[in-house]
């Protein structure tokens, strides 16, 4: 039963590919058989945010500004919560929550939550620089007691050119064969990888070099399933 | 260049699906190399606004009120244009444009001008029974001296079938194979058919027994680029 008291706002565009690919889960992820029983969404698709590993870097401009324009634009035409489908981002969204007073769901934590159920020790880290480099995913696991393994600097390469060239719209398949070493490389260390980056999720729905892959873009849509699905009574 | 001053609006959600693949056909028409090059878009996809075939069959509500509804949510959040990814709802457009002081682009007109300009005599049309019934494309046609061709009714059931089951999340080859003998029968009648329901151009991108698709989520995200990308002193 669709609760009308709750719409999601989703704040994309980082990259807009990775929006599609959450609003495509999301349908995956609702039980329905009819256009009817899907959830409504509302989104603002808006690529031109700054660049959040650039941003991290020191070499381009705060997107906090654009995070926050997005936030209250979608909280203003009605969204009940808020999803930003992107992993770096989530560094500058403590700037960002206290000007909305709407929820805005935790893709890291809520990662970071499932890794600690399917039982991982210890699990590896597909991420931007910027993602990395803020080490969000590091200490979200870390407080589970959870070890985090994270590629070394040639293979870091590989991965933000694979991620990049997801951006500038590279064919899928050359993306993927950028990042095979570095699933070498992690299939020799670990179990389990994150694919802690929203571009990353499309390149990995092949066999991975038998690692077990935690989508993050997954979980992201499996919530806001959950919270859009939700009785208004438990509000 | 991105235009500032342009924000599209997509009035979605009939269905869902049909919606994200309109995302990523903007995404595909779009010369970009990277995310800030994409264009920003907002999106409501609402799939609970009532069924516009039930209700041109008079088997359902009318769908209008949700229609505006969406339109005006777009338009207060700052959208400067609107599309409406859906041929059917666009037998009710006469009655949102009246409610909103922005444009909505008119995907059976454009259609009917891109068929103009492929220099088709006649043309097959495939679409709900509501599309059909109201006769908005053949209207369209005619008004540019184009003959359309409709399915018989045997036909017109199983492109009812094939669309409501892409609705329904059906395996998108069991709707291609649904959609099979009405292509059989329409490539013994014209060259060409338009895809006039938006849930269809998803079943038809391998060979459609050599009838040239005129696809009209791609002519709906043609024009949403163009007007996007327009300089800011034409408008």
């Amino acid at each position: 039963m669709i609760s009308r008291a709750q719409l999601a706002g989703i704040a994309g565009g980082m990259g807009p590919l990775a929006t599609i690919e959450l609003m495509r889960l999301v349908m995956e992820e609702t039980p329905a058989t009819c256009d009817q029983e899907h959830i409504p969404l509302l989104v603002y698709s808006n690529p031109q945010i700054p660049d959040r590993t650039k941003a991290i870097l020191g070499e381009g401009p705060s997107p906090v500004k654009a995070l926050v324009e997005s936030a209250q634009l979608l909280e203003k035409a009605g969204a009940t919560f808020l999803a930003f489908p992107c992993n770096t981002a989530h560094y500058f969204l403590p700037e960002v929550e206290v000007r909305v007073s709407v929820p805005i769901i935790d893709m890291i934590e809520e990662t970071a939550i499932e890794v600690e159920k399917a039982g991982v020790a210890k699990i590896g880290i597909l991420a931007t620089d910027g993602t990395i480099k803020t080490g969000i995913y590091q200490r979200a696991l870390k407080r589970r007691g959870i070890e985090a393994e994270i590629p070394d600097e040639k293979r870091q390469l590989a991965v933000m050119e694979a991620i990049y060239g997801v951006k500038a719209g590279y064919d899928l398949k050359d993306a993927e064969r950028i990042l095979e070493p570095v699933l070498i490389y992690m299939s020799e260390r670990v179990d389990a990888v994150i694919a802690g980056c929203t571009e990353l999720p499309m390149l990995l729905r092949g066999p991975a070099h038998g690692l077990v892959v935690i989508d993050t873009l997954r979980v992201l849509a499996r919530r806001i399933v959950e919270r859009a699905l939700r009785p208004e009574d438990t509000e």
